[in-house]
């Protein structure tokens, strides 16, 4: 099964083509330019220089959330376009999962964390042992605070911290009481190869969706409903 | 320090383009096409993905061997080319250290091992702890048998085996009486990132070249010309 993955949930983007188990192909960018710029070319220089046409994939994935509302809204849009328009069924990966899958080869317990802003991560806990990766709990946004009381929960087990949020993290007291370890570069941030493989697992399980049910996954109200709110009840 | 690092030494291939310790962007295909027909374009796209001048590259990396005698010298006149042109300094990686630096989130012993045909594999051993990566042995074309015995030589560690000769060897008996855990597809191949992130490693110890001195690191005489030599003797 061919399957092709966006990322686009934070400042790094990226798009992989993945048979079954082999990466076929990935193009990774981490720069300031935003996804809209980006993403697209880069889908198109990756079926070009894997031979593969679009109506050869037979899945596609994107990570929908959390992640940036605009990142998040550009990758799922994207993909939506290009299954709706082939009929081929897709996959709203969660950008945490993705994190976790792409860290497979560690042994230990991957907390996954996203810079949310205000305070918050994005967080979720998985162990991953012997290439497996097990959710142990649901994707939420709460304070590193929490989010380090989580993985207290699972003592003696060695803890990787993942994601855009994890060098915010790793500093901080509850996380060194942990001895955590922030992993590195290569498979710190979420990668479209990582989405492709969470996709996989999804796929044979059936949490496929159609096109038109594709939407993206807020943990929280987007900034602009928030200030909108705001303003109604001042007024 | 802007790296830009290629790697076309086996069926795999990539460009990489890294400042310091922060991959900017790779360019990732796996498919059976030449490294002669998409080399050059994935670097060409990924300077305009990561909006960079080739002008800008610091400090040119290749993967310059062990390998595919024709994927070795594609990628080394690859980048001869390109450095000479703007006079910049050239890095000749291992392959075998490019794949131990790409799978630095393990902790322990990283036996890199490619296919290396008429019954040996290329390897090398490497301790990787604290993301820091350490050699223990040279590159070195030997049996897998004899490969594995030099891991015997450091027991009580945690073993991964990496690079394309690693699902050759994990099911040997030798390798299996180590415990020997296959590392998993986002790291197992050798890639640019990790061609890079040796590179900065060699250039902090001042270990780089003109780009007239950079040629291919063979291990082996190349197999056309152990068939001249052989046809010259029968003669």
């Amino acid at each position: 099964m061919k399957i092709l993955a966006l990322e686009s949930t934070a400042v790094a983007g990226s798009a992989a083509l993945v048979e079954d188990e082999k990466v076929l192909g990935e193009f990774y960018c981490n720069t300031a330019l935003t996804h809209s710029q980006t993403l697209m070319p880069m889908v198109e220089q990756l079926l070009a220089c894997t031979r593969t046409a679009l109506e050869d994939v037979d899945l596609f994935a994107v990570t929908a959330g959390p992640g940036s509302f605009t990142g998040v809204r550009i990758g799922v849009s994207s993909v939506k376009g290009m299954a709706m328009a082939l009929e081929k069924p897709c996959c709203a990966v969660s950008t945490l999962e993705a994190m976790a899958c792409g860290a497979s080869m560690v042994e230990g317990l991957v907390c996954a964390l996203m810079d949310a802003r205000c305070g918050q991560v994005y967080t979720a806990l998985f162990r991953v042992s012997g290439g497996k990766v097990e959710r142990l709990t649901q994707d939420s946004a709460v304070s590193a605070a929490e989010a380090a009381a989580v993985c207290a929960a699972w003592p003696g087990e060695k803890l990787y911290l993942a994601g855009d949020g994890a060098a915010l993290c790793a500093p901080l007291p509850e996380f060194r009481a942990l001895g955590a370890v922030l992993l590195p570069e290569p498979v710190r941030y979420q990668r479209a190869s990582g989405a492709a493989r969470a996709a996989l697992a999804m796929a044979g399980r059936g949490e496929v969706l159609s096109a038109d049910r594709l939407a993206p996954i807020y943990l929280r109200v987007p900034q602009a409903e928030r200030e909108l709110k705001k303003r109604l009840r001042t007024q």
